[in-house]
């Protein structure tokens, strides 16, 4: 869906622990009008890509089908002084894997064996997000 | 700056507590390519509205000029499942009270007698953010 090189950043060995635990993060979007939404969300960090999940048709998915391109954060809940920033391009809208990965997700997240908040039938989405840009602090 | 009608919206009573307690604030905004940035920052809440503080010519700063309406998330640090998502628009940038703002909010966050992070001699900017829409979870 993107055409042009993607530059994946490498991540800070300092902050990759950020990434690892079940943390949450801040998803920040576009809007179609421009203007910007924030949203805490559930996530995983695989082979330098970061994951994210929504269900089809949300604020959230109709945002990054507009315009495909993120900004995430993700502070310490020790220390609100460190945290680690993402920039970057969403690279795979996948449906096929969303059920799958929001099962997966509630695993990492509540221990529970499938994720159960929402109707089973709901389509879910998953977000490839290529970390283009990375700025750490603390 | 922005001349129609604003509606500011109540905060729900429940979550007032993430915006009076000295929290890290997410503060989103769209850049002027239109993709988004995020970052945790401080803040107060005064009367209804939100003020942050940051440098002159800084990323936010900038983007802020180019487009003067914000997303911001305060997630409970006990609870992350507990937070509040306020979008609005930036109705004052002011930069005469920039310094004594940002030595306000680290007293407020640090209780030190004033900001001594940058040179005194930076110019600081205070943004006012109107709730207009406010939603709360948990």
């Amino acid at each position: 869906m993107n055409h042009r090189a993607i530059q994946v950043a490498a991540i800070p060995e300092s902050h990759r622990d950020l990434l690892e635990r079940p943390l949450i993060m801040i998803l920040a979007t576009t809007l179609p009008d421009t203007t910007p939404q924030a949203t805490p969300v559930w996530f995983h960090f695989e082979d330098g890509y970061i994951y994210l999940n929504t269900a089809v048709g949300r604020l959230k998915d109709r945002a990054i089908r507009a315009n495909p391109y993120v900004a995430l954060v993700v502070v310490d809940p020790d220390n609100s002084y460190r945290y680690i920033q993402i920039r970057g391009p969403v690279v795979e809208i996948n449906e096929e894997q969303g059920r799958a990965h929001i099962d997966y997700l509630a695993r990492r997240y509540t221990g529970a064996e499938r994720f159960t908040s929402n109707p089973p039938d709901q389509q879910r989405v998953r977000f490839k997000v290529a970390p283009e840009k990375v700025n750490v602090m603390g």
